[in-house]
């Protein structure tokens, strides 16, 4: 990794959007910063803490622009994930998957190293495996209970006031009830501003209604976390949440903008790729990124305009007409005009180069090892922030 | 990267499929060494080399098992993996997506150091910036020309003679032509073997029409290069083929098997997950392998039988009744029973292992670092292979 890093680093100054190798993976981080001033003026303004996910970063360097202090607090969605971010000095972390029996001795491990790592669950088995783990390590492993406020995944429903009871109880004969933290997922699926905010109201009230249930059973909860990139930005109150999750407002996406939680000009995010081949009596252009680049993820398929693998930008990131990546094979992309479109293909020479904007952040961002970071118009790769993977 | 194969090798010996942290990918090599066997057996009765494509294995460990001897000859999708083969004394190599003019400096280098790597086009512009690369560097770099059998992606008409011979012109003042090359990508949506042979008939039709039409005007054109998975296993004559690439065979997958090409039994890569939840009402089991994991691959829900995700085995890789991960996000995958299944949710407590059969291997396979490589029934991770991604 050294290696890589130090090549990285020698290389960055010398790399523009014209020389770098394609495909790869542009960080505009005018666009981030902004989106990361937003959501944080946002919680402030409502008096909530903000814990960000980093499972859409997976980098140390772009997770400290996003955390509000070095320290965190933040998300994570694996384990690798929580050690990595520990290693650069982030202490305050919940992760915030269902934890298995099997991964509880990585959890305490952390924990020894001073991290105060907190787990997630929804069943007494799993209460019971942590708090038997806390006694056996002498150290009182945090939990936070997960409800389900839209039936989206996993998660105790709001109003179960007996397997929450249970839950706390079991945890609490060793380990150490946290609170409660749930995830509207469904939200990804609200168009429009008025069916976000009520998924926003349904994730706050499903998750403050699991809480009260518990203390008034007498267990202290002293977290109340919510949150998705959708209902973050729409919620018009808060109150009874403690802090909200969110990750992929750190970029955005295709399918955010086609909800209506983001422009197309926030996304932060793109692929660059060259042209390699056309095929003018099919109307394709080829390129270099196909869905090793992108992923395979089709999110915006659903939505009312799909935009295929990615919407097709110039190389300063505008929009060109109608373009999209239509089709792709593991390292070709077949980009053509939109369905219905009345605009003309555009003649692009073989060696042109082109930004993709992605359907979902999190999935193309997995596809690289690393961010190439420009600002705003600028031509220049300023740094070259690598990102990691695995569990 | 030595650290980790360091850290890889030291801990193989002592992990087994009931321990090592899942999610991760699991490679049966007994699998794997057959279906190697059967589609060598095959080219060999069929007169004709087998060039195998090492984008799906993307391993060097996994890679000399799969080609006819250590110095290839083998065929990549990337110049990452030229050079990560090269480094490991593979010398016979051709890198089948079209280059662009910013890529032939790599070629070069690569060249230089010893290894025979042709490159692929399908313009008169790539083939004079070849040629004039070649004239810079005194190396005649070797190109095929790319013909278009099937409508599916990149290449020349096999009967546009025009064409062929302006980019065999082209590239013959100062690089040469090494042959022709095609790719029947149609032939993964031919159900049936009656389809796949005769979308193997097409590709072999098309590629020795354009070779023949070089050779006329006076062009040598020694190789003649086919292939896919499903051809490569039905053609029933491959005159005047010289070569023959396919990738999958080595793993084979679902999609594999639901156009007839495999049998379930033959997949040789899974990925290994833990229960993490239930949701009993909805028929839901929780596990920690979701897209992160599987890939956002779909490639089945095409095919007659739509395997979700992907289809769940028991940990010694026994397909369960019915069950398929029909959901997921990030790290959370949703198991349920098959729609219209008739079969009972079986009781899989929390922490029980699982393997999960991929729609497509080349997918699955890149959101995985490494193989843990396991001997049929075996429980023990015999090996971890290193694999690499990027570009």
């Amino acid at each position: 990794m050294l290696d890589e890093k130090t090549r990285y680093a020698a290389d960055a100054g010398a790399q523009t959007l014209r020389t770098v190798g394609t495909p790869c993976l542009i960080l505009d981080q005018d666009r981030m910063d902004r989106n990361v001033a937003r959501l944080r003026e946002r919680m402030e303004r409502l008096g909530v803490q903000l814990r960000p996910h980093l499972k859409t970063a997976k980098s140390v360097d772009a997770a400290r622009r996003v955390m509000t202090a070095p320290a965190g607090p933040a998300t994570v969605s694996t384990l690798k994930e929580a050690e990595q971010f520990a290693r650069a000095g982030v202490t305050d972390l919940t992760y915030a998957v269902g934890i298995s029996p099997d991964k509880i001795d990585r959890v305490l491990a952390l924990r020894a190293s001073g991290v105060d790592l907190s787990v997630t669950l929804d069943t007494v088995e799993q209460a019971r495996a942590v708090a038997e783990a806390s006694r056996r390590a002498g150290d009182r492993i945090p939990a936070l209970i997960e409800i389900d406020c839209d039936g989206h995944r996993s998660g105790v429903l709001p109003g179960d006031r007996a397997l929450l009871v249970d839950i706390a109880q079991a945890l609490e004969d060793g380990g150490s009830l946290r609170g409660v933290l749930t995830h509207a997922g469904a939200s990804y699926g609200a168009i429009g501003d008025d069916a976000i905010r009520a998924a926003a109201e349904g994730e706050r009230a499903a998750v403050v209604q699991a809480a009260t249930l518990l203390r008034e059973a007498g267990f202290d909860c002293p977290v109340v976390s919510a949150g998705s990139t959708p209902t973050a930005h729409f919620a018009e109150t808060l109150d009874g949440v403690t802090e909200m999750r969110a990750g992929v407002f750190v970029f955005f996406d295709l399918v955010m903008a086609g909800i209506g939680v983001c422009a197309i000009d926030d996304i932060a995010v793109s692929v660059l790729a060259t042209v390699i081949g056309h095929q003018p009596e099919k109307g394709w252009i080829l390129v270099d990124a196909g869905w090793m680049a992108m992923s395979r993820d089709r999110g915006t398929a659903k939505q009312a305009v799909d935009q295929g693998y990615g919407l097709v930008c110039d190389v300063n990131g505008q929009p060109m007409d109608d373009l999209i990546l239509s089709e792709a094979n593991q390292e070709h992309g077949i980009i053509t005009l939109r369905p219905g479109s009345t605009a003309s293909l555009p003649d692009l020479p073989i060696g042109t180069r082109l930004r993709i904007l992605p359907n979902h952040a999190c999935a193309t961002g997995a596809q690289h090892d690393s961010y190439h970071v420009v600002s705003g118009q600028g031509d220049r790769i300023e740094a070259v922030w690598p990102r990691f993977g695995g569990w």
